[in-house]
C-alpha cells in the first residue's frame, strides 16, 4: 500500500529512533529536560524568532497563539479556507472566544492587503475590534501553494499598520521555504508568532513549534499548561524533533516527487491535476465520472490512499516514506483503477 | 431636527405614556405581571408560535436563541451582513461558544437553499457540526428589503432537511409583513424562533419579543435570567409593548415616506438612491463627491439627521415621530446640503 | 394575602408611574436620553462614583462589573453564601471565564482581612491568579445582616494590598446604610465598583445602578451591549428610578416593621428568629416540627407569603407595600398557621 | 543531588528508551497506532472500563473528563485541595464554562456522601445544576493519602442518586491500589471515568490515560483534538506507557522508602511528619523555626530536593529513581540541612 493520504504518516527514520533512544531528558515542567531546550533553541533560530515552545500538536499551537495574541470579545481575521478555521473543532470561539471574520484569499489563499484593510473592524460600541490575523503557508485547502515572502509580508504590514499582530500557520513552512528557495525565517520577518510542525515533512514522529517573542512564548508556555500540554520527559520526542530541523532540505524529494506524480496523473483521461508547487497534489475527478470517493476506493483497491477534500477533489502527499519508485507506481496505480 | 438616524429613536405617544402609567403590574420574575404575561400570549400569536418571552433588547433575543438551540462547540451559519454576526459585539463566540460560518446573501441578503446547503457542516473528528441558521428580514445591512416568505421557507426548509434549526432575527419583520401584504406569522412558517421588536417601527420605548415552542421559551426564559434581563414589575415596559403590536398596520405609512424621500433624494444629483422596499432609504454620495461622512455633517447643518453605513453610503429611517412634511422638508434639506 | 416573600415584589407609587408617564426620554443607545443622564449622575454622587450605568437587572450589573475587571483565566473572591456565586445561574464562569474561590464570611457574610489574604491567589506557572474580590451588603443569605463600613474598608484594603480589586453587590447596600445611619458611599470610600437596586426598597418597578470611576464605566457601557442590555427610551424606567433615589430614608420603616415582625415572631412556639437588622427576617420552623415547605404552605392559607431559604429556614421580607398593620396581621396570621 | 521534589521526574528506564526506539507506530489520528491502540485496550482492563485514550498529560485527560460529562452552565463539585480545581489554572471555567462548588474533604480529601448531597445543586430559574462530581486518590494535597476502595464507592453512590457523574482523578491510583492492596479496577467500581498517569510512579517520561464507557471515550477522542492532544507516530510514547502498566506491583518500594522516609524525619528535632500512606511525605518546618522556603533552600546545599506546599509545609515524593540508600542519605542530609 502506498500511503498518500498525508504527509503526518510518516514513520520516524531509525536515526530518530535512536535519538529518542538516547535524549537526555528532564522534567520539562520544570524546564529541565536539556533536549527540549536545546530543540526550542534551535527551533526559535530556524524561524528567526526570540524564542520557541514545544506543543504536542500543530493545532494546539495554532490555538494558542490565538489566545495569546488577543483579548476575549475580538476578532480574527482568518482565510476562508484556512486550517485553524476549518479543521480545529472551532477552538477559536471554544478556546478565545473569537469571533471569525473569514477573506477570501483566492486560488492561493493569500489576503491581498486591500483586504486585510477591508475586513479589519476597529472596536467600537457594537462591534468587536480586530484582535488577530492568521495566515497559512503552504496552504493546505488549496493544494500546497507556496505563497511569496513578499505576499506575507505585505498582508502582515497591512495588519500592522492597524495594529494587529499577526499569526503564521507555518506547518509547512518549511515546505514553502524550499520551493522559493529561501530560508524558512524569510516568511517570519513581517510575522509575530509562527507555528511549525515537525511531524509532516520533517519526519518527526510527534510535534509542532510555536515561536514568537521571549515574552509572547512566556505566556505561550503557561496557556500551554492551561490546555493540558505541559509534558514531562519529552526529550524522548524533541530528540527526533532536533533531526527533523536537519530534514529541510529534504523537502525538495518530495516536492519533485510531487511535481512527478502531477505530471503522470494529469496524463490520465479524465483527471485534472492542479500542478503542485510542493508536496501535495490536487486531482479533480469530476471529468472522469467519478466522486472523490468513488475514485479513492478505487484507488485503494490498486494499491493507492489519499484523501477526499471535496465531492470531486483528492488530495496525494508525497513525504519521506515516499520515493520517486512508490510514485510512479503510485501513477500507474491510479491509471488503472481509473 | 428631523431625526432619520434610526426607527429606534421614537418616543412613545401619549397613549403609549398613559399604558405604562396605568398597568397592572407584578414580580415577572415570579411570573406575574399580567401585563407581561398578556403582552407575550398576544406575541406569541402574532408571530404563530406556541410561546413568547419578553426581552429588554432584540440583541438578548437573538443571543438567547442561538444559545439555547446550540450545543457548545458548534459553528451558526449567519448571512455576512447579519446585525447578529455584525453589530453584537462578538456576543456568538462569546455567550454560546460558537463559531461564525457566513453566507453571502447577495443583494437581498437572503441564501439561497443551496448556500444553506454548502454551508452546513456534518460534525465529524476534525470539524464543528452546523447547530444553526439564522436569517435577518428585514435585513438592514441590505437596506431593509424585505424578503418573501417563500425565499426564507426555502432557506428554513434546506436547513431542517439537514437537521438544523432556524432563528429569524425578524427585528423589522413586521415591516418585511407591510411589505409583501401578509400576517407576520407567514415568515415563521419553517422557523423554530423569531425575535422582533417592539421598540422600532412600533413604537415602544423599549423591548422586544423572542417567540418559538413551549420548550424553547422555557429555556430561553432561564438563559435571560443568566444574561441578566429578568426584570421585576416590568409591565410599565408591555404596556406599552401591547399597544406597539397594534401598530403593525400603521408601517404602512413609514414604508410610503420612504418612498417619498428616496424619489425625491433619488432627484438630487450626485446622489444614488437604492429604492426603498420598506422604512429604510441607503443613499450613495460617491457621485456628489462626498463622504458619508462629510454628506451627513452638512445635512445636520441643515437639520436632517442620517446615519453612516460605509465610506460612501448613508442609511436614512422614517418612523413613527416622521410625517410626510417631515419627510418633504427633510429631502429639501438634504437638496441643501448637496 | 400579605407578600413578605421579597422587597422586589413592590407596585410603583402613583408619582413613580406619573414619573414614568411624564419621563423626558431619548434614545439611550445614543447616550441621548435626558432622564438616564440625569439618573446615572445622581446616582453616581449617591455612591460617591464618578460615573454610573443603568442597568435592566442587578444580576447583569454584577456580571458586568465582574468581567470588566478581570482577564479571562483569572479567578474571583466570593462569600461563599454569596448572590453572585449563588443564584446568577453560573454566570461568573459563562460570561467571564472565572474560576470561583469561595471565602466562609461567617455568620455575618463578611470575610476579614486574613481570609482575603488566604485566599488570595498569586498567578503562576499552574494557578490563575486572583483578578476580583466581591463583596455584599446587606447579605441577603445571611438574613439582610448590614455589614459595618469598617468591615468593608478592611475586606477591601486586604485586597488592595495584594493588587486585587473590589466590586460591591450593594442590591441592599441602602438599607446598610440606614443600618448604620451613613451615607450610602461611606460604603464605597474603598470599593472599586458598586451595584445597587432601585427595584427592591427603593421601590422601582425595574433597574440597578452599577457604578465606578469613568473609565470602569464606559467599559462597562460597552459590555451591557454584549450583554443585550443597552435599551432605548429607558426615561420611562429612569423617572421612577430618580424617585427611587429620593426614598433611601424610607427604609428605615421597612426595618423598623422587619424589627417588629421578628419580635412578634419569636413568641410564637417553635419558631427561632434571627434578629432583623434590616428588612429581611429569618425564621427556623425545626423546633415547631414544621419544614420549611410545610410552613409556608400553611401561612399561605392564613393570607401570608413568604420564601424557602432552606430545608427549616424562611425569609420574609418587608417592603414598600407592606406596613405596620399589614405586619402586625402577618405575624398574627402565621401564630395561626402555627 | 537525591531529586525528592515529584515521582514525574523520574526518568525513563533502559527498557523503556528500548521501547521507544522499538515501538510499531502509525498516525493515531486515524487510529492507525497499533502500540496505542495495544496501550488504550490494557489500560481500559487495568481500570475495568470499556475503553481508554491516551492523552499527553493528566490536567488534559481531567479537562476533557470535565467538559464531556457536563453542559455548559453547570456546577462542578470538587473537594477543596483537589489538583482539577487547584493546579489546572481555573480550567474548569476555562474550558468548560463550569462554575466550581467545593467540598472540605478533611484530611483526607474524601467528600463524604453528606457532603456530596448538601454540595448538590437542583437545576431551577435561578442556579446551575451540578453536573459532575471529580474525587481524587491518591489525594496530592493531603499527602499521597490513600482513600479506601469504600469512601470513593460512596461518594459516587451519593452523586448517582442525584443524578450526577463521576469522574475520578487518579494520577496515582495505581498507588492506591497498592496501599490497599486491591487491583486499580477496585476504584472504579461506581465511578463514570477515570484518568491515571503513566508518568509518574510507573515511569514512563510521557503520559495519562482516561478511561470510562465507549461512548464517553468516542466523546472525549474528539474533545482531545479540540484541545489539541490529537498526536502523531504517539506510539513512541506508547511503548514505554505499556511497560509502564507492568510497573504496578513495584510501586511498594516507593511505599516503603517513604515510609522510611518518614520515620527518620520524624525522629529530626523540629520537624513533624505526616505519616506517609503512598509515596509522599508532607514535613512540617514549623517547630524548627524554619519556613519551608528555608528549610528547602538547605536541603538543596545538602544535595536533597523538595517541594513547598504552604508556607511551613514541604512535600518530598519518593519514585523510581530513588532507591533504600537514596532515601537513607537525603534524611541524613535534612538532619544536617535542619
Amino acid at each position: 500500500m502506498i500511503d498518500l493520504r498525508s504527509d503526518t504518516v510518516t514513520k520516524p527514520s531509525d536515526e530518530m529512533r535512536e535519538s529518542a533512544h538516547d535524549a537526555d531528558v528532564g522534567d520539562d515542567v520544570y524546564g529541565e529536560d536539556p533536549t527540549v531546550n536545546e530543540l526550542e533553541t534551535r527551533a526559535a533560530e530556524l524561524m528567526g524568532m526570540e524564542a520557541a515552545l514545544y506543543v504536542p500538536t500543530g493545532t494546539m499551537g495554532n490555538q494558542i497563539a490565538a489566545r495569546v495574541h488577543t483579548d476575549r470579545g475580538q476578532e480574527i481575521l482568518v482565510e476562508r479556507e484556512s486550517h485553524i478555521y476549518k479543521w480545529e473543532l472551532g477552538g477559536l470561539a471554544q478556546h478565545a472566544g473569537l469571533q471569525v471574520r473569514t477573506l477570501d484569499g483566492g486560488e492561493r489563499g493569500i489576503p491581498t492587503p486591500e483586504q486585510v484593510k477591508s475586513g479589519y473592524v476597529e472596536e467600537d460600541a457594537h462591534r468587536p475590534g480586530t484582535g488577530l490575523l492568521s495566515l497559512e503557508n503552504t496552504h493546505n485547502s488549496k493544494g500546497g501553494v507556496a505563497i511569496a515572502p513578499e505576499e506575507i509580508d505585505a498582508a502582515a504590514d497591512a495588519a500592522h499598520e492597524l495594529g494587529v499582530p499577526v499569526h503564521l500557520d507555518g506547518a509547512r513552512v518549511c515546505n514553502a521555504a524550499v520551493a522559493h528557495d529561501v530560508p524558512p525565517a524569510r516568511f517570519t520577518e513581517e510575522i509575530d508568532s509562527v507555528m511549525f510542525c515537525l511531524s509532516k515533512g520533517l519526519g518527526a514522529p510527534v510535534g509542532s513549534m510555536l515561536a514568537g517573542s521571549e515574552d509572547f512564548i512566556a505566556r505561550a508556555r503557561r496557556t500551554r499548561k492551561l490546555f493540558g500540554g505541559g509534558m514531562r520527559q519529552v526529550g524522548v520526542l524533541a530528540g527526533p524533533g532536533l533531526l527533523a530541523l536537519d530534514n529541510v532540505s529534504r523537502l525538495v524529494d518530495d516536492h519533485e516527487n510531487a511535481r512527478v506524480l502531477g505530471e503522470k496523473l494529469a496524463d490520465i483521461d479524465g483527471l485534472a491535476v492542479q500542478p503542485p508547487e510542493t508536496n501535495i497534489v490536487l486531482v479533480n475527478t469530476e471529468n472522469a465520472g467519478l466522486t472523490a470517493d468513488e475514485f479513492l476506493t478505487a484507488c485503494e483497491e490498486m494499491g493507492v490512499l489519499g484523501t477526499q477534500f471535496d465531492t470531486h477533489v483528492v488530495r496525494f502527499c508525497t513525504h519521506w516514506d515516499v520515493n520517486r519508485g512508490n510514485v510512479e507506481t503510485a501513477a500507474e496505480a491510479v491509471r488503472d483503477a481509473v
